[in-house]
């Protein structure tokens, strides 16, 4: 069985996932494509032989619609998943779930009403093979009981759209999403330290910030944010336990040794670093949907909770916030797990 | 268009090979199947939905099968690629293209006199993205002019079955025929030097072997081929140049630090050394299926230039043999390339 | 000109020193040793050819001692490090220069008064040289204006007579010192996090601890001290600048690879990691004595600003605490620098 | 008791020991030192406080010269080394032992006849930690019986005087040796490999040039020696055993992350590679002849052993050549050891 699915936002994350389901992907066609620029949907739907749609509601009720991509612009998103929730399909979100805590719950509370997990968020570092291999030595007890996590992520530079709240709502939900999934574990309060300004660009911005979490095993996690650090895009990841540690490898890359330096390249954007587990994540979810299972990747509960509500008012107040989540619903048990690495 | 394949030889090798055309590779279906043990291609065929036949034959004249994946037994390869041929449909043919290269040549001249390139073989590395990365190093003049490779391929053991010719015949062509692509270049001598065999396996066995190759350009290369080292299986190259060197990396991994070690694991057999490859190498030649044009891999002069006669007649000699090949035709021009990393 | 050298208390680290001083420094000669335990200062007296001296005042007093290094208790530190500045002789104090900061002032005042710089610190790190290439790095502009610091300092185990703040007193001072010298700042607050306790050992122990630190120039440190972490003794520092980063190095081991895995080993305590190190230490404050120049190394400012009290404050309280020290001397301009790395 | 040290030939290496020896090795000092250029070797003896005298024979016969060093040209070692054991002196001599064969016999007959060792051989990697870790290692068992090594010898370039023979009598000769001391081997043949050779330099020469060693025990070594491979000094040595193999560590420096590169730095000769195996090399040597012990380091037998004689041979010849070594003489057991790695 081949699943048709119908995509709402053709910007170009949206045409990645489309690229991806059509010639990456087995199992997966596009059939409905959507777009504010109606022109622009039609282009598109017309490169891979599929329909162009007036509005995500028509796509979301299509009948040659199996199941629902959402790829529009955030402040959307809530809109989206509820209508697909309401329609019965499986839908697939990319981040965030929704641009607040309460919308995030409103979709938790009408999946939790379906009965039925319909609902997936685009969260692909639990599909990163690196991150899969260390939850393995994680979960094997190779270092003992996890007690601090030591994280970067970097990024060469940032537009100047670019806003000191978008470190915790756009780029540290990816950590934290992967780090609760990797220690089975809750983040419970949140501190920003902010240290000397990059010169380098964008004077309105906090750049670099150091987030600390606290989970709710006592588990402290430092990460460092720092979106124009100019070299290239680094993801760093290393997690301390009672009797040992474990490192996120980097990309392998050959070594090189020229004119007095040993070298390797270091990647430049997040599609040099993550493309295997985009394939992955995509593929996992399709064979979910043609076998009529529930999703196995994060949830909707895992959107709500990689929210960064708590992270920008820790860097706004200059305090240690708490995270005040609602209890987890029985029918998110098994928690944070996901991904096949389980 | 999904190209439709029959597949000839439904072994360990052929099983997995269905299992990625059917399960991986977006754009093909198996449509035929045939083994020399019919029950057993029945129930093949059964499980992805294609016919079982009763011969190779059979599989290539069948009117919905476009092309024909040949994966039996190394002695059957050329009478299927031949035959494949004669009929003017693609065909992937598993190393080795032939056991002599006698036969070899033949389906070269078959496939000139047809016109038009049909064959690809299955060498598999030049879709590993290490390696295509370090022949971008190459290529780019970053190590100036290739002078020498030190390679190694090491298997942790081998089965009883495993002779010494073996390590030309099934073990070095691997690595014979990654070397030809990445250096453009072809070996023109042979060495074969014999180590103080290991005792950890096999009396009747000359483990390990050091081969000296040198090529038409000069360049020498030296392949320790070790197939009962223990510790895993490992892949190394390093290739010197006029200016530098790079190194082929090894398979990303978490690096632990424990009871007073810091380590990473070493994989353990080829299936998770060259998963990625694998799924390149069937993704690449299937789009050349679909559109119809000259496949992209090696080519069945590939595959008559990495037959291992003159290595087997260096171990055996202990003698420099000189590799006496035909002249290239101009069929075959642009010549070792292969691969989308040209 | 030899350097004659009077020691005052000959426990191990004593004893170490002396062998230092004795067998691998060049220059230098033990002439008078006194200790608590006459008998054992006698002992170790008589095995490199000195005099026991009844007390650590005799042997500043001596005629033969044109240096002198302390040893002893370190609540008995200020006492010896202000007799020898009144004897006019330099004097090496190990670690701590004083247990309280009070004690370091007076030192301060009483060096200042005198004149001349007197006194050195035995902060031995700045002599290492991986943190010293790391400076080069770092003052060659290579990474642009540092931003961060992230550090680990971690222990295999300590005796129970271990506090939590020692980590502070005893662990930390090392890095502090280092790192006020690596930046050429000083630490303006600290506050330290606390995560879940190892359940490996001492109940009445708080490790882990994260210190973050905040400099003058508004750098940002975060320093892990972990004293019981099992596997090993690891020292971590990577310091993020504007443009790049840099890390200090491993010590250099041999890579093995066998039975599945490839590691090195991790070094076990702080005489495997640091030995060139307190050579060179010795061996360049020899060199200033004999020469009758100002000591290169950690001064009693650097003694006094490495005082761990606002940790231990911060540790205790939960809170951030600002480091309230006095204004640096003139005396003590060119200030953190020190070593030859300079 | 500080040994008093006679120096035969002041030129950079005879300067650079002579600097050692005074400001760095305890327990030495340099008392006489002579030179060609007698207003040369008077300038040097000033500065460390010795006397000029007029010939090597003078050194060796003055009464406050516990003992020889000999770093002339090489062609006179064999005289001077001779002499000193005529006289009943330690003499440590800078490689190679003699430029030939017979002379380094003469050299093992008389100090057989003596009756004692006195002789040194200048191979200071014995010294060098990362060797004595790998033997250590292989020593332990860890690998398993040794049966390949795989070496790389490695400069940035070499000036226009070096010759094609220099690579086998002036290079390798510290491969050589290290390796018989790493296996505790003879080496039985040699035969030597042509790549093409770089372009970068010297018409006159074959650079690289790749040597394949069979020793006694019929461990296969193969040692790249490319003397102007342009990016660095680098030394490379890896051996294979039947379980696992070890790898040399390059030295530890500070690893950089810019400019889209993650990269450490290679040095560039073999005084930034080595400098603590020198130190330690003299350092052992010293404290042997003050208590008037054997040399531990590498004998006369070892300077005969390392002689280039069949690699120059194998490298003219283009053939296989067996390596005709005398007998050792039961003077010389325990044989390949030294250093206190033993």
């Amino acid at each position: 069985m081949t699943v048709r699915i119908g995509v709402i936002g053709a910007g170009w994350i949206g045409q990645d996932h489309i690229r991806r389901l059509t010639h990456v992907i087995t199992g997966a066609e596009v059939t409905a494509v959507t777009d504010l620029d109606a022109a622009h949907a039609a282009e598109v739907a017309t490169g891979v032989g599929a329909r162009a749609l007036p509005t995500g509601q028509d796509v979301i009720a299509a009948p040659d619609v199996d199941a629902v991509l959402v790829t529009s612009w955030g402040p959307t998103h809530a809109e989206y998943v509820l209508a697909t929730i309401a329609a019965g399909k499986p839908v697939f979100c990319e981040k965030p779930l929704a641009t607040s805590a309460e919308d995030c719950l409103r979709i938790v509370e009408a999946e939790t009403a379906y009965g039925r997990r319909l609902v997936q968020v685009g969260f692909m570092r639990r599909y990163d093979a690196g991150y899969r291999a260390m939850k393995q030595v994680i979960d094997a007890g190779e270092i003992g009981v996890p007690l601090m996590v030591h994280c970067a992520h970097r990024n060469p530079t940032v537009p100047a759209s670019y806003t000191s709240a978008m470190a915790a709502q756009d780029t540290a939900v990816h950590e934290i999403d992967v780090l609760r999934w990797l220690l089975d574990d809750e983040i419970v309060s949140v501190q920003v330290v902010t240290p000397r300004r990059t010169s380098k660009r964008l004077e309105h911005l906090q750049d670099p910030q150091i987030m600390l979490f606290e989970t709710a095993n006592g588990v402290r996690i430092d990460l460092e944010v720092f979106v124009n650090c100019q070299y290239g895009y680094d993801i760093q990841c290393e997690t301390v336990g009672e009797s040992g540690l474990v490192r996120l490898p980097d990309p392998a890359s050959p070594s090189v040794r020229s004119a007095g330096r040993a070298d390797t390249a270091v990647v430049q954007d997040w599609r040099e670093r993550f493309p295997a587990a985009f394939d992955a994540e995509f593929q996992e979810w399709t064979a979910s949907v043609a076998a009529a299972t529930a999703p196995t990747g994060p949830s909707a509960w895992d959107g709500y909770a990689a929210i960064g509500d708590a992270t920008v008012q820790a860097l706004e107040s200059g305090r240690i916030v708490g995270v005040a989540m609602k209890d987890r619903p029985a029918f998110y048990a098994g928690g944070t797990a996901g991904g096949t690495a389980r």
